[in-house]
Formats: C-alpha cells, structure tokens, sequence
C-alpha cells in the first residue's frame, strides 16, 4: 500500500575522507523515499525553492515517486553542509539554511488523502502533528526526530509521539528523550510516550526492534553489514527508514516475521546508502541486488 | 578437550550503579575459566598470594577446574580497584596492585601438557609467549589483550600474534593495533599480523567474528542480549571468551557452524555474568539455563 512521507527535499555538501560533493540532492524524505520506492508507492510531501529543478525532479521520477506533494515557491531549498572528517559515525554541521523550509506549511494533495501509511521524518514536531491530523485514514504512523527537536521542542515533540505506531532513532536520541542511559529501560520509557513499537538505530552495529505491550518479548536485533569503506554516511538512517517502513507497507498483513524482515530491509537500504555520495547509490538499484544483499545479512546472523 | 588457560586470578574492589563490592575474587583467569567450565575442562595457570585461601579454591572446585597450575606465594595476590558509575561501558580504574603477579614465572604442571586448546588471556605479552613455547601440543591457541599493551609492549605483542589462531578483543583495540577507524580493514590488518580468525567485542552490540583466507566470506555477527539491568559489568570479555572458546573446545570438530554457534555462546556467557557483581552469577548456572539463553538469543537475531 502507499506511503505518505513528509520532510525536507534538499541540497547537502558533503565532506568525507572519500571526498567531496557540492549542493548534491538529499534531505530526509527523499532518502526515504527512494529506498521505500523499491518496495511500495510512495508520495511525498515537501517544500523546494527555485534551485530545484529537471534534474532533480527525474530522480523521483525514475523511482515513480509521486511529486504532486512536493511544493515549489519562491526562494532557495533547504540547505545543508557538513562533515564526517573525524568520525564517520557522526557529522559535524557547518551550516544550516532552512530557506523555503522556515516558513513551510504542509499541502497534502487530494489523490494523498488514501495512504494508509504515513510516515514523519525529521522535521518541527508542529509540523509532523499538522500532517497526521490532515491524515486520518493513514491507519499505521511511523516517524523520526532529532535531539535538537528532544531538547528545545519536547511538549509539541511528545504531542507528537502520542500518534505514532513507530518511532526510529538513534541510541543517543532514545537516551535523550527517556533521559535513561539503559536501552532497555528507555525504550520502555519512551514506548509509554506512544509508539506501540520503537526501532533504535545503532549505527555501524545494526538496530534493535522494542514493541510495547503483549509482544512485549519479541525484541529482535538486525546487524549492519560491516562494511570495508564508507563513502558518505549522509541518508542511512533515512535509507533505513524507507526499507523498514516500505517493506511493512508492502505486506499483505504485519505479523511479527514481517516486522523481523523489515528491519532486515531496513538494515539492507541503509547499508546500500553509504557507499556512494549522496542518494546515487539509492537511484540505481534493483530489487534483484536488494534481495541478494538481505540475503547476506542473513547468512551474516543466522546459525544455520 | 581440555583448556589450558593462562591469566590473572585476582581480587577486585567494583563500584557500579547497582552498589559496591570489596575485594571479590575476579581476574580474567577466572571469569574464563568457570565460563568455559560448563562446556569442557579447564585448567588454570597463575599466580595468587597468601590472601587465596579456601573459600576461593572451593570457587574453582564447584566447578571441577583444575588449580594444579595456580601458584601459591608469599605476599597478596592481583588487586584491581575501579568504577562503571558515569559509563557502564567502561571502567574508571581506581588502583592497579601487581602485587605477586609483577614476579609471576607461569610453571606449566606435567598434567597440563597435552592440553590440545590453550587460551592466553590478558597478560604480558612475554608471559604469554613463554607459555605459548612451553605448550607445543597445544593445536589451537586463542588469546586476548588490552590498550596498554598496543600501546607500550607492541613488538612482545606482536612475537604473540604470530602463535595464535584467533585473537579476542574490543572495537577500540583492534583499531588501536591496526591504527585504522574502519573495522573491517582494521580486521585485515590485524589478521595479517598472525591470528587467522579474529573477534571483535562490541559490548552492548555483540560482537564480529573474522577470518581471513578463504573463509574471509565467512563473517558472523553474535548480538549482545538487551539487558534491563547491568549490575557489574566486570569480567564480560574474559566470559564470552571462555563460552566462546570453551564451546570450540567441547566440539569434535571446528566447522564453520560450531564458529558461529560458539560466538552466540560467548554472547550467552557474557550477559550473564554482567547479571550480578563479581564471578557470583557465573559461580551457580545451568547447562539448562545456558541453552535457554541460547534459544532466547536465537529469537532475538534469526528470522523465522
């Protein structure tokens, strides 16, 4: 079934040990995007100035990645620089330039309405709530967020929190925001803000899958692939989203063993993301080398 | 077949979240022995001082593993003092007491030579190479070490590495060793300095297992259990590697599986003994108990 996603469509220059790249297509919802595209429809929903153009419009369009919802004003994009020169677990931002994106108000277009999935990335937290309430059909709501959204927007974030059926972040964030430096103990904390389940994204080490609740054991673990070379970490956790959620969309029913190969999926987009700059490794790929690439990560955990 | 092992056997003064313990008998001869103990037979080469008395020896007789090899001398044995309270990931050391281990000559006794698996845990590396020498029979030697012997010991580390099968050790020493941040090219590197099959630790992660050759294919992640509650994580390490080892050990044959099956055993090894201070809870399982964990840790990674 079709997703939903909203958040930024941007331009980021990037800096890694691998090299460098200039104003290159990224932002949160097209990452997503293009990893959910290989599993489901997706339609996005965001706000891009006048630098975005044929070139960048194609790349949805060769995923047929619904852009109706994508509105173009006056001004430039969202703008994002930094690097992973030190740490390629962690970037560091030079600049940020919200641009068309301060003063963004969500337009979901009509043929939206239907999606029953709907999926928040990381953008202000009023924001992410306008659109779930615009969106009453959508019957299953995942989302991301970020520590500046934890520390300087914590009521309008756990407003928020209280709609979603999935939240994914990072192990600092889920600390952060159930100020609990035990997993286990913050997730449950953070579970009792809303989300019936939590995906915790450990970076280079996988990522954990809580549920709240009756499935409450079900806790499942999905392995990062180690990789010999990171070329541009920019978009995993993105990427992984869009696996993850794409892969639960594309399902008949979500069961347990569908919740375990989404995460699957997830750590799979996510470990396709980084070994180009920017979203070039997420163009081009075909549900064939996706499929082989889960295939290994299998063998990579399983015992037999 | 049986283990030689080769380590401390020591005292230990822990403070952690959960409270504080003196002088509890530790040392990673000793959290690797009882490990491996429940797989196979262990016999211990080391040194303690008059301060080991009976209550300590009945620790090692519970278990059945054999102290014909720990010495006995005049003075007090090994003590370690140190602290988890800002990070249970790593410890705060207070005060390090060679005491009888700054003189330690390891005497291998005539029953222990036809020990097929030897393990050198983390000692001088000159120790562990003279035990190496005085144990030809020994057709499978895997060993561990620490930063300060990266650091300041590296050419008798490296005599060491030359002599061993597989080498177990955490994130930051085998980027510490190799001088390299990705971990799978740190892995390569370390694995061309000898050891043909190599662990990676990741404390709450899990860990990775490498080989090199024609079985580089063949690399294998073991999750860490996501624990609730970590009272002690002391001797963490020194119990994955003695499930690990003590697993291989116990098989009739060292297939790709048995690789993989004694990584989740390592891991099984290590949640427990984080469970309660000390060398307490890995004093008192079950077989029963262990493979219950296994099962349970089975769930938590495999897909159907």
């Amino acid at each position: 079934m079709a997703i939903t996603v909203v958040g930024s469509v941007a331009f980021d220059s990037i800096e890694t040990p691998a090299g460098k790249r200039e104003r290159c297509l990224g932002g949160a919802a097209t990452y997503f995007s293009l990893a959910a595209s290989y599993f489901t429809d997706v339609r996005v929903i965001a706000v891009v100035g006048e630098d975005f153009g044929k070139r960048q419009e194609a790349v949805f369009q060769a995923r047929s990645i619904d852009t109706r919802g994508i509105e173009r004003t006056a001004g430039k994009s969202f703008f994002w620089e930094g690097s992973y020169l030190d740490n390629l677990n962690e970037a560091k931002t030079h600049n940020t330039e919200l641009n068309v994106f301060a003063t963004f108000e969500p337009k979901i277009p009509e043929g939206y309405s239907d999606s029953k999935f709907l999926f928040l990335a990381n953008i202000d937290p009023v924001l992410q709530r306008k659109v779930r309430e615009a969106m009453p059909e959508a019957r299953m709501v995942a989302g991301d967020t970020m520590n500046y959204w934890i520390k300087d927007h914590r009521p309008a974030l756990l407003e928020v929190l209280k709609g979603l059926d999935i939240l994914l972040i990072n192990d600092t964030e889920v600390r952060m925001l159930a100020g609990n430096s035990n997993l286990v103990q913050a997730a449950r904390a953070v579970m009792e803000m809303g989300p019936e389940s939590l995906v915790v994204k450990h970076g280079e080490y996988g990522a954990t899958l809580f549920h709240c609740g009756e499935n409450s054991e079900r806790t499942f673990r999905a392995p990062a692939m180690p990789l010999s070379e990171v070329v541009d970490p920019t978009g995993a956790g993105d990427s992984f989203a869009g696996g993850f959620f794409g892969y639960l969309a594309s399902q008949p029913e979500i069961t347990p063993a569908a919740y375990r190969r989404a995460m699957f999926y997830g750590s799979v987009m996510g470990s396709f993301a980084v070994e180009r700059f920017g979203t070039e490794r997420m163009q081009k790929l075909s549900r064939e080398e996706i499929d082989q690439r889960f295939m290994k990560f299998r063998e990579l955990t399983h015992l037999d």
